[in-house]
């Protein structure tokens, strides 16, 4: 955990300086991975309702749902967060770095194989931009960016960058 | 009610086997949903005050805000939930089933006219991906699927599929 | 504060007529508001701590994350509010009006110089859509007007629109 709050501390500029390294008690994200960290061992014993229970606590104190069947790697580092959602099967690897609203999601139930794996597996030091939805059983290779509200339905290599499109500046200047 | 268990135990994989169903229990939106049943005929009536007092507990309890004007249809499933806003002239038809971050919206308070209808109308069957962002008095028919954050300003034509464009891979490897 | 008030009923057509305008109260964008007001003069005293658990109650209370850093405007109205992210370094004008999910936010850790301001300027009288990420030292011209969804990562000049792509029908009708 102290690895944890060096790494937040090293990503986070605004933590920095005196005593704002306090300040990280302060992270919903930081709350939502310690709900998961007794949630996720608990689901793999196969206990049934508490370990839902306590992602839905967590979700409410920080408006990050992580399912407790979700692999998350270490020093994972969930950023504002609001609007956060981590499917069942996703893996993550480590030192990842998320902003609000990211999804790893699924394609949908109606397309659904309850037998594979649905959601995505994300590489490690992979960082995924505010409100980037990434669906279905997709890889996600070591390093890659994924830019602000990009929709990502194929596999990323690794290093690699992906965008979502710019708004436009559209010429007429009305109201 | 039961009807609605029902619907949403067949949409959602993580629902199925066991003793997981109770975990319906733990879904924000079917509280959410609740919640508006109760709010929307009072609003009806004319109450003043309590409906959206409703409404805005409903918000703080799941990230979920239906205003209490909207009028929804039956077997409505909500997943996640988080951030999903519905407005005040909203009308939603039968088994929608919509993801978190949805905003059936309005154009903006500048173009408005109040006696007119100002927000979207779903058809029945309607499947809205999460993000997705419909704004105006259209019609979305039924069974049309709206994909991730897809903006819609126009009118949907039954069992359509409409897309948001995708995040494209940037050649260049940097960091 | 009752400047903000007028503002918030002309602005929200939901709000007019009879007792209606009690209901502001409910508004989570005037109570994340209140903190702020409170939060960033400690903050800019030089006080640990306190202006950013102000800021994370908030947060939990509205869904809406304002930095006590943050410099804010007369009648600021945020509608709905789920998700709104505003930087440390963000200064926003009088009279803009933001939807839920807007993020003003920074580039990225990795570029970032603490020197310098990392987060956006907005004019007066400026409209951002809901789901808008506007990210880094850009500067909003007055008058703008920033679309639902829309990414922005340049400056804007006054009086623009500024819009992201909609949603493509796609022709197969698919199920």
């Amino acid at each position: 955990m102290f690895d944890w709050i060096k790494s937040a501390i090293d990503r986070d500029p605004a933590l920095r300086g005196g005593i704002r390294p306090l300040e990280i008690l302060l992270y919903p994200g930081m709350w939502a991975l310690v709900f998961h960290r007794v949630a996720h061992p608990l689901f793999e014993l196969g206990l049934p309702f508490i370990p839902r229970l306590l992602s839905q606590v967590a979700r409410l104190l920080t408006g990050i749902e992580i399912h407790p069947g979700a692999k998350i790697g270490k020093r994972f580092f969930i950023d504002h967060g609001y609007g956060v959602v981590i499917g069942e099967t996703a893996e993550v690897g480590d030192d990842v770095m998320i902003y609000h609203d990211v999804t790893l999601g699924a394609i949908g139930w109606w397309k659904e194989n309850l037998k594979k794996q649905r959601h995505p597996t994300v590489g490690n030091r992979v960082v995924i931009g505010a409100g980037a939805k990434i669906l279905g059983p997709v890889k996600i290779g070591n390093d890659a960016k994924i830019g602000v509200l990009a929709v990502v339905v194929n596999d990323v290599p690794a290093k690699t960058v992906v965008a979502g499109s710019l708004g436009k500046i559209l010429k007429n200047k009305r109201r």
